[in-house]
């Protein structure tokens, strides 16, 4: 078996959404794919060429196959995921109100994805990783899938694996106040670490920072050499190794604002796996972004190498951009 | 308000379901209703004419929305309808493996539906009701619904309120053991009783029945005076008041097998309603489960009443048939 | 401009049909086509290799554009089709309760179609015809619409052209009694006559025919030396120059009754062309049949002349059959 | 039965969209839902938590079927709809040959809408409502349609029912000289009056105003003490016992225009049954204009009080909004 | 037979497209059409009451059918389309991996069309028109394409008919050296030579120029009297009988930029055979793209007479434009 | 890497299918899937447990892309397939004339798959292997393609894996005497043989086999110790080291007869990896077959282990089957 890159643990559901925007109630069909924070990052960081393994629980039901299924076919190692004959797949539904007002409604509770534990881990194979990527919706979905988050950084950083965190704060699932100690907690662990500006208010400490950047240096203070403040369409500011710098977005037609975030994980630990500078890693980071959301869907759209140069080389002329 | 000809009371769920025969792994899509055995039936007596109050409870979210409009669209009485805040509407997923082999997984377990229990019961208007329709499917869904479907019973009997009962035993929902108890001693309360064949051996006493005629008589001897017993497309055995007679089912293109059962209830019950003797109430119902089959969806395809007498107009020429 | 075999006139009107079985008050989207009992057969022919010309009229609008693309699309000629400005296209709206139960509603009344005058009938082109084609729907429109039949008919039989009449008798569109004088009066100066036998015994005089062989004599007698009784899947009968024969359906998978006599005509008419014996007309006439009820739509699935003998190849090996 | 807010009278047509822009020829599937500027703002306001009755004639026909029981499922009171055995349901037929240029064809001539009495105008409900609504579409439809719009605004004026008036001139259904004097004299006997500013031109007496606010003042003189003239996009004037104010428009993607002159009726009317003050009556009327265009159809997107309030809670960060 | 107006020449595909934006890898189902430069134009003529006759190979597939049947019904002339029986009709595989990238796969080697060859040219048709168009795809076909192309030239300029030439180069067909050479000889025995920036900048000779205009002068240096240097969205610049003007484009909402060229050929050329002076064929050419861009497909969305009028009249009211 | 317990090579190509019965030519959109004898098979082993290698080649382009994460979805082990930067992948279009008519156009002239030659032999991989399986299709699509499966059943041979050989013969592809002769040779050197009986016909040597056993014993006689004769809904003729015995098809509703022989081949070769006796393998056969025709597909309807069992389980009754 391959060597994994990046090993990233969570949960994945099936993924019901609205094709068109107004009342689910008005619905008579949804589409039907899968979804998570971690498994979209792996699924990015795939298709750019890198070997990523995916640990998590599923159903034994056909959602859990779908599940299996996606991330098989789209190069990510499975052979870590559990099958839990005892609980189903988690389900999300979704939908849009308006253009600008996304619904998710989940029937993740008691899920085969909320029963991950720390023997789930598997060690073995995390071992032998680079990096850890890890999310705060994880430890939001039970006891016992916090231990396991806990757990799999604890083994990363006495392994020498280096620790990826994106906070990823849902509100839906936890109160704010255990959210924010537990967060907290994870973003010292961490050696990367990825924030909306809002989620970088909740967890930084000491008085609010007057700008992004000091924002940014107040994240780094927690512990991560490695920040990125992500603020969506206008870009971002990075601290790397104590350096604050912006960054911009790449200007594109949206089509679907999901799975940005972790389309922009994707490109910055590419980046950083392939020893690029970090100007050139925050460059993949907003141009695997752009692609994410120029796509319906969470990681549809997520681009492989060598679309990532061609959009560099899109025309606007008459004749068609032929590949 | 109306006084409702029938109260009946359960679980309503939205209904995702593969548009094509496959693997549902494989589906990009589903089709989304509504379905539970008793609001089937309850669109069905409605859609015949007859004023009916279903009982149960919803979500507060956008499936809850639409059970309740859909619903509210047939014209089923739902002031009685519990909007339950701190719990999800329940989820059926329904996909066809083969044309003949359907599979379905429920997200129901803790759902609003589920929820159900004695004080939901609406005494107000359950004792102006002329008859009580119940399903062996909501017992087995919780302690409180099981509470709940025994009180309405108890009520409805001391009311002078007909109790009528559809088996439906869910093998998925609760072990076979708990059911035939449960089930069969709700019908020794029961007025009417409606059990397919396999139903009825389940819960029949003393040794088994040579055919399905005895079999029907076993199930008259612990206690309801009308019983139905139904074998699908070969038709099915009544004992109504001691005398056995046997029924044929209507002929048709079947679309989907789904909810005939409900439909044969709603039709018998339709026929009592009016006061029409056995036969013809056999003969409404048997017609209304061959609409209920040549449509697809559980309850879609239920009939009106210029309906059932349309299709003995129906002709095979040439021209087509004109409403 | 090429000479026409046939020239038939009539209405064509948009079509809406619900692409599922069901109540058509569920339906959330119809399918959109173009139909007409003489437009269909025009179709037919032209697949079959010969010239027609279909005469009518159609509103200034976007459906009456898709009746005409849609014919000029198939090869008919449409050259003496009227636009009329001051009146919509007709439209007919269709939906099947069950598999064997077809439903059409008409917006029909006051339509460009209906409006069809005998100014209309484009005497130049007709008078180079072989064939006149009509049908018994035409004058159920108006009374503009049956005298511009009247005349047709009357022109044709003054010029030496065949007239073929397809009873096609619509209880929707006219009173039974006048349609009854009006069809017979319509038969009696027609050479080619088709009908259903229940539109044999509408229209034939005299006690009622025993049977089909003689109900086909008694419609010889009104006047028509090819007399074609239609039986559906059944077959039927042919009076023809006072012989007569049954014929047989050719049995297949049917998807859509409708348009079955439509392709019947087709292919009865193009055997006459052609100078087949009768008994090959009644093959194609069959076989044309055949073909339209096997896919969906009034003439979609009309065969040209490579298809009708490529029927015969058709083989059931593992092996797709190959064009 | 509940005693209904507000009235409305007028003609509801089952609508037929092109989902893709483009020529309606090359359609190959229609969108079928229902559509009528009185029964739009009636779902308005129910949801909005209002009672609400809307009175109409429909055809005995599946296209009738389908908008009562889209009335009924949006909760509104349709006790005085009259179903016409005699006429079938009105059709729109609408698509789009681009982006901005909307074609719409009618096929309501002599439809059950179009048969709307005097009669028809149940006063007995009438009588008890706070505000009966009318537009300037029903007296376009037959003199029967007129005489009842005159006869439910005299009525109401002589029961103290407050009086609204949308203009709604629709040019493509009669003369715009006859219009100008029609819809001029009913905006006299109304009480609240709403008008474009092409339709305020149309029918405000005397020189042409120099501008929205003098124009608002201008047809305020002819009797209405709340006038509101709406401008799209930048928001309009209100002119409210005199006083004149304007207000903006809400900014949202735009999805489909139609509907928002009818949501914002309903919003604005819903104001003022709460009691609300004439800038948050403005706020809400916007706000439902601006939920109505979010959204493909005429009323889908309206609005329930949570989301009215839900809008504002709206975010642009990563996570999705949850409800 | 009508005498064409125009003849064009040129090689029609089936076209497959993605209906939805991202990667043709996940696509389920694909969008059928047919496409080709110079048919699209001949469409756009013949849309404006043109007659044009496009000649061109198919094969004797449904693909071949479903192109032949396609230009009848939009009214193009193709009595000299020859069906070639050994060979398939080309393919065109598109769909777009975000809003701006398009991607295009050709199925087209050794297909029919690119079996043109002179034998082809239908010289009796051609001598009779006044423009023969062509564009710089055929020639790169193949070598008896080429030979086509040059022999179809020659012939018209012997024969007094006028040369309009679309550059269209395609970079996936030919290397570019051989494309220059031979796109620029082709040029030089032009009248009307159709070219955008890029691809002026490509035939050009001589040092180069220092902007649009210059440009559009240089191409004009090569030979023809009428030289159209296309800039998409920016308009472009006109180089007739020497006298240098600039045009606009038509702002619109765009939904697919493809066609957008062949609809300004067809526009310009319409404005020619009309009669208009420049700046009204300029005028016409935008509005033409204009319509091709608001519709999805390469030449669905061109307007006819009635529509190029009816644009100027549509307005942003809230009462639907009624055609 | 695992081990494969089978290896298979052959073309897979992009599948474009109708899906609606009727013309090609009238579809607005086409399904879009890949398929493959020998994919199809290798799916059919994946899904019953075994490992099973894919060779071939596909372009590098988005069908070749389709085709890789469609078999990687599936659990083949595609390591040895070669990605063609120099040619297409294949395309087949398929549609229904009628239900029993197919019909099929190839692009696969020149594609990669045809390119398929000796040096993608994986022979590592190959010699590891305990069965090879080729079809008949391979030799017809070029002489490197012949010389790749000559090379591979030489070399199987020669290193003890068992040769699997299904005849498919594709008489579009090549000339009946060219394959007779190829083929004949080809099944002389199979372990085992598949043949529908027409095939069988058409390669056994001698004079004609008086009936379906005999015919299996002269397939023998040219050096299969295993024949199994297809007869499609009739079963077929096994004649397994000498003894010949019938087996019976396992009667289902047929939705799509596409890629039964393949079904067929998967089941059998799975039981006999498992060591099964004949009896069984052939009921697996017989079974695999009756799923994959009871799904739309060449190979979405083929069953896992546990489904195989599950179609015993099977009820008519009322209760939908749970999984």
């Amino acid at each position: 078996m391959t060597v994994p890159d990046v090993v990233t643990i969570g949960e994945t559901m099936a993924l019901l959404s609205n094709p068109r925007v107004g009342p689910l109630r008005h619905a008579t069909s949804l589409d039907l794919s899968c979804a998570g924070a971690e498994s979209n990052l792996a699924i990015g960081l795939s298709r750019l060429g890198h070997t990523v393994c995916w640990i998590g629980r599923v159903g034994a039901d056909e959602f859990g196959a779908l599940v299996r299924r996606t991330l098989v076919a789209e190069g990510v190692d499975v052979r870590s995921v559990v099958v839990d004959p005892d609980a189903a797949t988690g389900l999300m539904v979704r939908s849009r109100r308006t253009d600008a007002l996304t619904r998710v409604t989940y029937y993740r509770s008691g899920s085969a994805g909320s029963r991950l534990c720390a023997d789930d881990v598997d060690c073995g194979v995390l071992r032998t990783a680079q990096i850890l990527h890890v999310t705060g919706i994880t430890p939001a979905l039970s006891a016992s899938a916090r231990a396991a988050i806990r757990y799999a950084i604890e083994f990363a950083a006495a392994n020498g694996v280096v620790v990826s965190l994106d906070i990823n704060y849902r509100q839906a699932l936890w109160p704010a106040e255990q959210a924010v100690l537990e967060l907290r907690e994870l973003a010292r662990q961490a050696d990367i670490l990825f924030a909306t500006e809002p989620e970088a208010r909740l967890i930084a400490e000491g008085d609010p920072a007057p700008d992004s950047e000091a924002l940014a240096v107040d994240l780094a203070a927690l512990g991560p050499t490695q920040v990125l403040l992500k603020r969506g369409a206008e870009g971002g500011v990075a601290c790397i190794d104590g350096a604050v710098q912006t960054y911009t977005a790449y200007p594109v037609t949206q089509i679907d604002p999901i799975g940005a975030g972790d389309a922009f994980a994707a490109g910055y630990l590419s980046g950083l796996l392939d020893g690029e500078p970090v100007e050139d890693r925050l460059r993949r980071a907003a141009l695997a972004g752009a692609f994410a959301v120029s796509v319906s869907g969470d990681w549809e759209g997520l681009p492989d190498r060598a679309e990532l140069a061609m959009i560099a080389a899109q025309t606007s002329s008459d004749e068609p951009v032929v590949r």
